[in-house]
């Protein structure tokens, strides 16, 4: 096994940066910022972590002038770091190094629909929204939904899944080839429009979830799922986090095909109904949504308010309408801007940690025991059909002893998760701030593995250094 | 990118067999076989490929022995390559260059089930049949099937799918994580019992499909499903192929969630009436099978009839007796006999192309007509859900004319497939057979990328040599 040796690196120098801003701008014109406003955007992310400004901004309108622009950058070992819409949490796209942060957000072209095959192929900065929108009269539609309106290109980097993956899977699932521009500019594809191959290694899933480290995705051939028939979806109350976590194991393992089931803290249902103006009972709520036809959501829906009340749930509360619905779901997807309306001028702290179902309704408990113990206000929010919850401690960044109590915190809920044999983020990604634990999660032989991976691709480490593997 | 030098490599020579035969069998016992019989045993598979006969098979019963074995290979520099149960169709476990064949079948535990969590972990050697039988008592099972009873660690190792992988996915799709010996002896974990993950790069899915050329995996966890309540299945013939493909094009378009839908030609039924004394009427027939409650699959199937009846499909002949479904899935599995059986004295080259859906009919009929004027007799049987379908030749070898006119349809064969964007290989994975294919699919630069990874994890190429990248 190589051993990768830490890059020892600095910022660019400045007759670098002059002579690269030089030439790119020859190049792209106008599409090259070096204002400090601009440079700001694109470090900062919606995250707890300093932002951490590129030198250029450069907004290339195809794969060829990504290639260029690496191979340009490589040329001076330039840090390269991709840029989708900016909703990060986990400072992928600060740049510690500085160097030149590519924004896609010029590349969003649905570039081919294949209703028969049930694909499209899409450009990275095109978001899930706007793909849904010009989805729309082909009846499909694509599932992946982290909350934000993220682009496809970040969605595929940081592995992003969501309310629906319970169903649908994650971006792994629903990405099944790639162009990925090479850490030394050249164009290669990851695979074909078949459904499956055993055609060599699986260069698709190796740049997925690869953060910008390896390449960048300059084109993203993704499934599409039909828009389901019949929809049902609701919410109903617990008395205890435990007996709603009862209530979602007993769903996944009778194999009801739920599309959606999301837990909801009492403290996070405070704050949504402060922030969107609802009456939601204020106890560990689920928010449920079934997808199929009318028949069968009709039974599915049925069999989990059975699983429901035998483990105590209280009625339904029907959403049928589609209006209802969204107003549920966005409702759910604000739940990030919810937490921080809930303690203005605190920064919110957000995780994402992952353990198997089994050990869901344990690892809460002991996190919110924890919680309580250290004097934090976090409410948690989870996509726990897959075992996956979200916890935000709301931190005035401004006390120091504060902060420290929040850090320990998150520290030991990492920590909780890995002894469960969970993971340290479920779908936010490993970004600056899960570095450190990703020794713990995967061993240091794996983490040398993942090491010699990104140095045979990267060996002079210029795709977004300082992400995912711990100098 | 670093881009790899071809090893060149003779045979390991005498002196040094015979010390790492002294120090196996010093440490395993008679669990070290240098007999040819054995050593033939272990080259041979399911495959009109020429047998390579490794110099040792040893049978390892832990994974430390597993490392031990790779470390004593590695010292020398002699190939190693994993054997399962030998039904590769590809040369996946020939011996090129001699080495140590290691045959996991002694390893066949199921070392752990958690039901609640729908997960297990297994040990390589286990089949997949005596997975499933030790799984009967939890109400879960393992879809995942090839057809032939093959191990885990091979099907994982080869990507492997089968007739249920239009529902339950590949084994890309159902292995969660994975323990592995790496090239240099070390072991390694690559994931977590976690449902999903965004924790740095995506090892399990490089191993998985890798073909044994990057490691051996020596632990499986595998996702697991609820046995169907309700299953419904039958056969529908049509008048034409083109016909047939239609319904399933229509059908998955439908999002109707069928379980398996195989597609076999009125040659390929010939022979399955004949091997397995059915009466199926000898025309363009499809199989299918629905999984789920009772009012849904009933729902499902009559859905189905009604896509089907559209497309001129004949009357159903249902399966509703559990025996009788078996008798069928049985006779399906059996195709490849069947085939062999059809003309005694020749050898079966077997393909496994797979396109686009939207593309299917127009490449069957293609590779029909093309069958036809290549005087070749060659039966066809599909996952066509997937797009995926097999062709095997059945080849008088000792004929050079005929063995021509086999090689050059199977490379026209697999040139379609691609032009129609997709892949060589479905399922049954590359090995030696579709090398030659790799860079016409991939691309150089991807097939540069691949390389770069192999050399990253295994510099002196010992693991599995000759195979997946050409020299």
């Amino acid at each position: 096994m190589n051993v990768m040796t830490p890059v020892k690196r600095a910022r660019p120098d400045e007759a670098t940066l002059a002579a690269l801003t030089g030439e790119l701008t020859g190049r792209y014109g106008n599409r090259v910022v070096t204002s400090l406003a601009v440079r700001q955007q694109h470090g900062h992310t919606t995250t707890w972590i300093e932002n951490q400004v590129p030198d250029i901004v450069v907004m290339p309108q195809t794969t060829e002038e990504v290639a260029e622009i690496v191979r340009l950058c490589a040329a001076r070992r330039v840090p390269v770091i991709p840029f989708g819409t900016g909703t990060s949490l986990e400072g992928h796209l600060n740049a510690p190094f500085g160097g030149v942060s590519v924004d896609l957000s010029l590349m969003k072209r649905l570039v081919a629909v294949h209703p028969e095959d049930l694909d499209c192929v899409v450009e990275p900065g095109i978001t899930r929204k706007e793909l849904n929108e010009q989805l729309r009269d082909t009846g499909l539609f694509f599932p992946i939904d982290p909350g934000a309106d993220a682009s496809l290109g970040g969605m595929a980097a940081t592995r992003a899944s969501g309310t629906n993956a319970v169903r649908y899977g994650t971006m792994k699932d629903n990405v099944l080839a790639l162009t990925v521009v090479t850490p030394s500019g050249d164009i290669i594809r990851t695979g074909s429009r078949a459904r499956k191959s055993s055609a060599g290694y699986d260069l698709t899933r190796l740049f997925v979830g690869a953060e910008g480290t390896l390449g960048i995705l300059t084109e993203i051939t993704l499934k599409l799922h039909g828009i389901p028939e019949a929809v049902s979806a609701g919410i109903v109350s617990f008395a205890s986090v435990k007996s709603a976590c009862d209530a979602v194991i007993q769903t996944i393992q009778s194999g009801l095909p739920v599309a959606r089931i999301e837990f909801l803290d009492e403290v996070q249902v405070r704050g949504l109904n402060a922030y969107s103006k609802l009456t939601l009972p204020e106890s560990p709520l689920l928010l449920f949504e079934f997808h199929g036809t009318e028949a069968g959501v009709v039974e599915q829906a049925e069999r989990f308010g059975e699983i429901a009340a035998e483990n105590g749930g209280g009625n339904f509360e029907w959403a049928t309408k589609a209006e209802d619905r969204s107003r549920l779901w966005q409702a759910r997807h604000d739940a990030y801007w919810a937490s921080l309306g809930m303690r203005p001028g605190a920064r919110g702290v957000a995780s994402d940690v992952c353990v198997p179902i089994s050990r869901l309704a344990e690892c809460l408990a002991d996190t919110k025991r924890d919680i309580a113990e250290s004097g934090l206000i976090a409410p948690i929010a989870g996509h726990v059909g897959d075992g996956n919850f979200h916890v935000m401690p709301l931190v005035m960044m401004d006390d120091p002893a504060e902060v420290r109590r929040a850090e320990d915190f998150m520290h030991r809920l990492v920590e909780r998760a890995l002894a469960m044999e969970g993971t340290c983020t479920g779908e936010h990604g490993v970004g600056q701030g899960k570095m450190k634990y990703l020794e713990d999660e995967h061993g240091a032989g794996a983490l040398a593995v993942m090491r010699s991976l990104k140095r045979a691709l990267d060996p002079d480490d210029i795709m977004n250094p300082g992400k995912i593997l711990p100098a």
